[in-house]
């Protein structure tokens, strides 16, 4: 335990701390700290790559079911249309290899954005990926969930309770700090690129020896639409951006790059090219393997010809393949699942790690509420994890946990930051490349492929995004098209808020001291021991002068504090205001500024008893009223405003809530016994 | 416009109202106008029978509904059933105009109870109220609804919406206060009246002309079940429970005196006679009418043989004998269903006339929190208005807004409050006859009478609640069972609560002054504008010690502070308090335990810089750090909290928000030339 817990005077924050967020959150950590939770390579994998890799779950699944709405005769196509998406991730991880190198801070396309093509590129780029964090969670969820239907069907009617519960315990698991997330997620990530990979070479070794594993949808005829030429060329752009999914998550390293171990940058770049090379060899064998089973995965099961669309629920595409491969009830294929949901529902963890981030760093440029940048106490930044966990539940309520509606949004909100960041790559190498003197061979040939290579990143990465437009604009992308120009403004309109505060409240020669005329006003309701408090406090200050002041709501209550006013001869005099419409701070307010108005701009310090109570629920029993009246009478010029507060009995109850009475301090928090100052008078 | 309101350098309260509160609530009132909100007898009738009389337009039909689950056969005891009810309600009517003879304060069947039977009879009588007018709103507007989709079944899959929307109308036509209220309500009260009368006396009169109105549902067989006689008996008595409730609401005008016009005994007597009179003639009437049409209604109409269960709404009786007398499209048939949905959602205003008025003077008796005993700016208690309204949504939503599972709840409070009172008027009587001396004779018969009603009172309503008791309360009842206790448990708990603090802060011999030892200590996190007042203003105040204390969280901040303050010249010195944990109040407490360890019980004053914004919006942006360190320091022993505001410019832009500065203060709050005070000590 450290020294400052066991002080037994220390006070505040760690002891007020419920013990139930110690036991969820764990203890809290030093600044000091902050460098022992960096990631080693072998752990930085499963937390950034989880993302990038999972997608394979849904990825492929998603492109074949798009291309049967035309029929099983379009499923021909599919290999052509993965080679695609496997050569767009090769391109895509290249260029964000390079990107990497240039900027290594972790801003990622935000800050290749920013830096290269000006402040509201940097804006559209953080809106673009605060969006997809968002969506990244959501998606990965809600396919984890679709797998574990897959496994045991019973579970169906859970499927958005069982999707927000998921995202609440990773919430929880994230507040306890990175690092600790990291050795938990390490194993069912290695898990199910092992047990996938495995299943991909028996299925294919099977194939080979004339055996294929056979799915059991491969028996369902598909009822197709009749589709024109050109409705059917779109069908096929529209299975690449929905096969374009599997490069989600890319662009997790580089935005992470800050908690590799060092150095950090090849650290990083290793760990994506490795991330990529995995994911595109299971993309490919997963797309294969489906192909060769026969597995028929329909957007709509009803239109699965002999599928029980009414009751039965469709498995997802990885858990057809693995039935066909292992047997539908066997040991691997349970395996199976369980690992394609645990990575899932850890790929939603990446964002976890980024959507913080990235928060902080807006935080930090002023683009977003500065809390987001304070650290917690387990050195996370513990409000950006809960604004997106509630975000992700909001969208799983709303959406109902459907993967396929999803995954509509998904998309466009990442090759927007991808075609802007590797925009930014491209200006990036021009500059560097105008900037180097000629002798710099080896400079110049790294910016000179870095060009390229972003600029190859660039072009692919906007053409996609143009495709992915088209072809989702109308199934639900829309929104995303909404949200993105929405948060731009209000992060415009943040940034701007913030430069002008700064500017009014940065010291200039105008400041200067000598504020004078110094009254004290005692706030009066009842008589009571609190009231008494705050004017033996208001006299220790010696103000100028100090009176009392009741606001008159009932004559009856007005008449019990006159007679005791009298009654305990209270030492400053007591003043009477009247307030016909029962208000409190409005009628002092208008004192306050006559007597200003009188006697010269004083300061005006004006008493308020509160009651401090041991319990959430006591606050409900006590009136508000000090509070709200503190709050409107700030508003008033010259005025401060000083709480007393009475601990009430009840303070004590709960173990450290409140500071040991010295020697001459009573229960209250009074003092009743006067110390060194009071002996020295005593002696005079 | 109030003067108050006029007068320009009026700040506070009124100001800062939004404008949307004085459009949907009203311009506020003062306390004198009062007297004029209270009610004359045709306004109170309305106000206060609507509960009682829209009981009929529920009460038959639930009485019909449980007997034909024994078959149409059992239709014929219905008649004696209707006439148990009406001799019921005879009796209860007159032990009720005892109870508001003696006691008209308001308190209804809570004082009498608490006043004869001891504070426990109240609280349980309490509760049980509470949660009466809980469902008394529940009840009236879910029967309100199912007029209203009997006339526009349309509207059937909005039930529960349009039921919540009525509630959220009802709650903002009350905070606008009484009166207002009542002319609003006394039209369609007295429409509903007049239409089903006219409506009983024609179907009468054509049934004796031999041409009777003939309901649709007539038509249709019972599936009847098969009964044993114990449970016929029971449906007898089952059917009489849910019969009785039509005396719900009864109660509403005796717990409503002091809302009536003087001479407000005779008035509220008179109102309640009437109001009786007339839900009797009515209850009567409509059970015999819907005998007459043959009128099937079934608690599930798939038990109607030809009705046609999965789409049809089944129409609920008012509807059907409206229809079957007028014919189902004409207009009076829509007059009948309008008028009658008007005073169900009407009767559930009782319920906020009652439930505020019971909250006020549970919290004077300090059973309830103070808050409300606090009448809002329209002289009504807003908040027991706000926490009934919002309970009712919850019980609406729920139970889906279903009139016969709620019905089921509601008769148990009703009965063990006209039971517990009654019990306590017998034993007002027998105190009366005991104290009253043996001459005054027309006092002792008053009594006497009293007593012989009362008892009979007493006696009816206990057998009736166990009647209920037995027949409903595996049908939902139990739940009301618990609450009735668990409120009442709370009551007593608020009670003790409330005793205990009174007794530790009441003012005694312990009460002194001279508190000394004046240190003030200023917060500082960056040295800008608002830290530079706070120091000026503590100099102000002339504290025998100022300093000003950084708690260093990161050391490249803490550079940049200390470097600003030596290039300001801050007239005071400036303390560093190392907070490896990200702190900022534990530190700080734990310093200040430790000097006043050092230096005697002394008076410690903590300045903290706030900055008041404008816009809702603006807190957002703005570390909410200066409040939560405030609430963690007033735990210390001798500490008290001084909050110096900084008014950003946005508070400017909503009118009025803040003060006018006067000669001397700048736009933020700071004096920065000096008043009289100022020119006094040039002069020396």
């Amino acid at each position: 335990m450290s020294p400052a817990v066991t002080d037994e005077n220390h006070v505040g924050a760690d002891d007020t701390t419920p013990i139930a967020k110690r036991i969820l959150i764990g203890e809290p950590l030093t600044s000091e700290e902050l460098e022992g939770q960096l990631l080693p390579k072998k752990m930085a994998l499963p937390i950034f790559a989880s993302d990038a890799l999972s997608s394979v779950a849904y990825a492929p699944q998603e492109l074949l079911m798009i291309l049967l709405i035309g029929g099983t005769a379009f499923l021909t196509y599919s290999p052509w249309v993965a080679a695609a998406v496997v050569a767009l991730l090769v391109v895509v991880v290249m260029s964000y290899r390079q990107l990497i190198k240039a900027y290594p801070s972790g801003g990622g396309d935000y800050e290749v954005a920013r830096t290269n093509l000006g402040e509201k590129a940097g804006v559209v780029v953080a809106a673009a990926l605060l969006v997809d964090y968002i969506l990244t969670v959501a998606v990965s969820v809600a396919s984890g969930v679709d797998n574990i239907i897959s496994a045991l069907p019973g579970l169906d009617a859970w499927r958005v309770e069982l999707a927000v519960g998921f995202v609440v315990l990773i919430i929880l698991v994230n507040l306890r700090g990175v690092r600790e997330a990291s050795t938990a997620f390490a194993i069912p990530t290695y898990l199910f690129i092992g047990s996938v990979m495995v299943m991909i070479v028996v299925g294919l070794i099977r194939w080979a020896l004339g055996d294929p594993p056979i799915a059991e949808s491969a028996q369902y005829a598909v009822k197709a639409e009749d589709l024109s030429q050109a409705a059917m060329f779109l069908l096929i752009l529209r299975a690449f951006s929905s096969g374009c999914s599997a490069l989600t998550g890319v662009e997790a390293v580089s935005n992470g790059v800050p908690a590799f171990r060092k150095p950090k940058i090849r650290n990083a770049q290793a760990t994506l090219v490795m991330m990529g090379s995995i994911a595109a060899m299971m993309f490919a064998g997963l797309t294969l393997l489906a192909l060769v089973a026969g597995v028929h995965y329909a957007e709509n099961p009803c239109h699965l010809v002999g599928f029980d669309c009414t009751g039965a629920v469709q498995p997802s595409l990885m858990a057809q393949v693995a039935a066909a491969t292992f047997g539908g009830g066997s040991v691997l294929f349970f395996i199976i699942q369980a690992a394609t949901a645990a990575v899932l529902l850890l790929a939603a963890n990446t964002a976890f790690n980024g959507f913080p981030l990235l928060g902080s760093v807006l935080a930090r440029d002023g683009y977003a509420p500065k809390a987001l940048n304070t650290r917690g106490d387990r050195l996370v930044y513990s409000n950006g994890m809960i604004i997106l966990g509630l975000a992700a539940v909001v969208v799983l309520i709303v959406f109902q946990a459907k993967l396929t509606t999803l995954i509509q949004l998904y998309i466009i909100g990442v090759f927007v930051s991808f075609s802007l960041g590797q925009l930014g790559m491209v200006k990036h190498w021009r500059r560097e490349l105008r900037l180097l003197s000629p002798k710099a061979a080896a400079e110049r040939r790294a910016a000179w492929s870095g060009l390229v290579i972003n600029s190859l990143g660039a072009t692919f990465t906007i053409v996609v995004l143009v495709i992915v437009t088209i072809t989702k604009f109308t199934h639900g992308a829309w929104l995303v098209f909404l949200a993105i120009p929405v948060l731009s403004f209000l992060m415009v309109g943040v940034h701007r808020y913030y430069r002008d505060v700064e500017h009014e409240i940065t010291m200039d020669d105008d400041v200067h001291f000598g504020a004078t005329g110094d009254v004290a006003i005692v706030l009066v309701g009842k008589l009571q021991k609190p009231v008494a408090k705050a004017i033996d406090y208001a006299l220790a200050a010696r103000h100028d002068k100090t009176f009392a002041v009741h606001i008159s709501v009932s004559p009856e209550d007005t008449r019990d504090v006159q007679a005791d006013w009298e009654y305990h001869h209270m030492p400053v005099p007591l003043l009477i205001i009247d307030s016909p419409y029962r208000q409190y701070a409005a009628p002092l307010a208008q004192f306050i500024t006559q007597y200003r108005q009188k006697h010269g701009s004083s300061v005006v310090t004006v008493y308020l008893p509160q009651y401090i109570v041991g319990h959430w629920w006591e606050s409900v029993l006590h009136n508000r009223r000090a509070r709200r009246i503190a709050q409107q009478l700030m508003l008033v010029h010259g005025v401060q405003i000083t709480l007393v507060p009475w601990l009430l009995d009840s303070t004590e109850l709960i173990y450290g809530r409140r500071s040991r009475p010295l020697p001459g301090d009573d229960r209250a928090g009074r003092i009743t016994s006067y110390g060194l100052v009071a002996h020295t008078e005593d002696e005079t």
